[in-house]
């Protein structure tokens, strides 16, 4: 008999687990339980987009509404593109030159990664960060190097996170290739300052770093209705300060503006140098994005342009998002009040982390496992679930108990021991129709009880 | 002053330049030519499709809609896949463990080579070739190892194209890892039969290969209508041949199926084992697909389902498209035909080739340009010209000087050596509305004049 098929993936597939994200949309249908997990929105998207992709699905003859378009970008998408970052950046986009268009920003972030690095290049993220980072550097062969940002005991606003810029530039060698900021950031909610991000450019120029600026949540600034009202933010993108353009790789998602996250439309924006190596790898992968959806964008950025820039009350991206995201924000921080949450204020962005520490009857797993398993000794000992950080056995047991679905800080760390010194925060998602975030606050009204 | 900034890409992104689809891409456009290049339906898209996507446009609020899906793709559309397939494969295909939707058959093919190709493990293409098999490929880090497929002399059928299978053997070592079957076949528009496709399999079978299998032209079989009356052929997807869906993964278009190429959604289908590494990317890479396209095929596919099952003459995949791409074959055949072209006729797809040697009025490049350099001696000799393959000359003088872009058959072969064996051919797309035959009509008849 022959021996059986059997053969083995490329090295580079390495771990072949579920992500967090997995685990915790499996665990949230299976325990019905209220989705306050994954990023986005589950309201309805604004009607004045999805009504221009039912314009565009009513002409099915529409060749570029439905075939095959230019594999960098739709071309209408491109120019209105070009013309809003020109206008945001203060920097002259080239439409052709200068854009991408990708599968959503997390598509953007991995061309980014393999057209840069190449193995044993280092890159330095700032974390917590959003998960994908490390593995996409890791599968592009580099190494990512961690500064770690951190909250001064007692504070409660996401602007209190701080960088150590010190430690930031002691950790910049002749290896360091990269460095990606994410602004505003997920998951802390912090918008950096000027600066702060001035500190950032002054480092990336004095080494020669290129810099990714993740920036998919550059609209949901809450800096006109701020509820403190002691400070007013403002969001900076990083492309916009003096002489960074030429080394930035921005980043925007269409799914994220838009509130159309399965959309799955993004951009890198960089000049002509820094983008052709993404360009060439896109040809080789996706090799062009959705024609109708990316021609919807297209055409909601550009009705939104002049409104954006002359009627602003009249604006989606100016107004009504920005009002409708701070309006929820502020019910779910006082919703974490009341159920014995310490919530952390977000400058930005429609995440906010809240301590879980005062919360009196979560059984502390850790004990009742080490107990059962001296009690048993012929069991073998549950290592994984005894390893794992509170916060994460936190957020399980909020699910299998409790019916609400959130996501462990720990999650944006990815060594063992900064998961366990940061391990009494969960994130929310608090952009969520009302519908959902009353049943939220009824789950958590009797979360003390 | 300090040195500019001036960063180097990583290693595997290699050559930059343009590919031949966008050069004749830019070419057509700049001399208004009829585009008979690019493989896409310029007519329109099946009604019952876009009005599918309509319906989810006026449903802003439809989360399963617009917002993120399941990463391996849309529950409804992974469900009616595994329904169709189990049926096509006659083999139990698992919805949630064999299928992952990705944004086009292309991207799925990148997908497959990058999980499964080491660095110098070798992967058997048949030549010529869809040509992004090679790149992908070597991105892969593998080798692209060629088996020509050759045309008797005077035959004018697809079908007569035949592997040699003994050279095919030759050419498998312990570094062989994989082999790409394309079928339907493009460029040549050869269905491959059922005895080829078991010598194949034989082989797989012997050498323990994987198989890729892309079958995206899969319902562009023109076996009922075949005007020829003398032979019938069928569609043998590989999966379905003994003991080989285990070792297959095959590759399927939505954006083919229902002529909406610009939607970019296709799949990998493949037993749990094979396609975990392929995922396991994904979830690296796009991360997941565009939900409303995923959900409007989801409902298109599971709408034909019945009609194709029971009431072919009620379906568009069993009936209207087959007899409609029929039809378009046979006008564009006469009109080659007409203009001295020798169309070769295809069993399927919607592309045809066609040998140009007879046309007389093509002036030759190759020859007018050497008198010119040697009159001129002081100008430098145009190189690049006069080493390009004739159909590649042939191509460009149809555009600019006759207005009609079509793509040479050397584009799909890799070495310069069997690019020059194989220079009197060009492909052109047949699967255009009317309007786009007729211009086409009027420039043919008028090219022997």
């Amino acid at each position: 008999m022959s021996t059986p098929f059997n053969p083995v993936p490329a090295e580079r597939v390495g771990d072949q687990s579920a992500s967090i994200w997995t685990e915790f949309a499996a665990l949230a249908v299976e325990n019905k339980a209220v989705n306050l997990g994954q990023g986005f929105p589950d309201g309805s998207a604004p009607k004045f987009v999805t009504d221009i992709l039912k314009k565009i699905s009513e002409k099915p003859e529409m060749v570029d509404g439905h075939q095959y378009t230019r594999g960098y970008g739709h071309p209408k998408l491109v120019e209105t593109l070009a013309k809003w970052y020109s206008y945001l950046y203060e920097v002259a986009v080239n439409a052709s030159d200068d854009i991408l268009i990708t599968v959503g920003a997390y598509h953007a972030l991995y061309y980014a990664f393999l057209a840069w690095i190449n193995e044993g290049d280092e890159v330095i993220i700032i974390e917590p960060a959003f998960d994908c980072y490390g593995p996409q550097i890791k599968f592009a062969g580099g190494v990512p190097v961690l500064v770690l940002m951190k909250l001064p005991e007692g504070a409660d606003r996401a602007c209190d996170f701080q960088i150590d810029f010190l430690e930031l530039e002691a950790k910049i060698n002749t290896k360091t290739k990269m460095i990606v900021i994410n602004n505003p950031h997920n998951p802390t909610g912090k918008l950096f300052s000027y600066s702060e991000l001035q500190r950032i450019a002054n480092l990336a120029k004095k080494y020669k770093l290129i810099v990714v600026a993740d920036e998919v949540y550059e609209f949901h600034v809450e800096n006109t209705f701020n509820v403190q009202g002691v400070w007013k933010m403002e969001m900076v993108r990083f492309a916009s300060l003096p002489g960074m353009y030429e080394r930035t790789i921005s980043i925007g998602s269409a799914g994220k503006i838009f509130s159309v996250t399965g959309w799955k439309l993004g951009w890198a924006i960089a000049p002509k140098k820094l983008l052709a190596p993404l360009k060439a790898i896109h040809q080789n992968c996706a090799s062009s994005c959705s024609t109708p959806t990316q021609l919807a964008v297209a055409e909601a950025l550009e009705y939104e342009f002049p409104k954006y820039l002359f009627r602003p009350f009249k604006s989606y991206l100016a107004y009504k998002l920005p009002k409708e995201i701070c309006k929820k924000c502020r019910k779910m921080s006082e919703m974490l009040k009341k159920a014995d949450f310490t919530p952390i204020w977000p400058d930005a962005g429609f995440f906010m982390l809240a301590d879980y520490s005062k919360i009196k009857n979560f059984p502390n797993f850790k004990e009742s496992i080490q107990e059962e398993s001296e009690a048993e000794s012929d069991e073998p000992e549950p290592q994984v679930e005894v390893e794992d950080p509170a916060d994460l056995m936190f957020a399980r047991w909020l699910c299998r108990e409790k019916k609400i679905a959130v996501i462990p800080l720990t999650a944006f760390y990815s060594t063992n021991e900064d998961k366990h010194a940061n391990d009494k925060m969960i994130r929310v998602c608090f952009f969520k129709k009302d519908e959902t975030l009353n049943k939220a606050m009824k789950v958590l009204d009797k979360l003390s009880q």
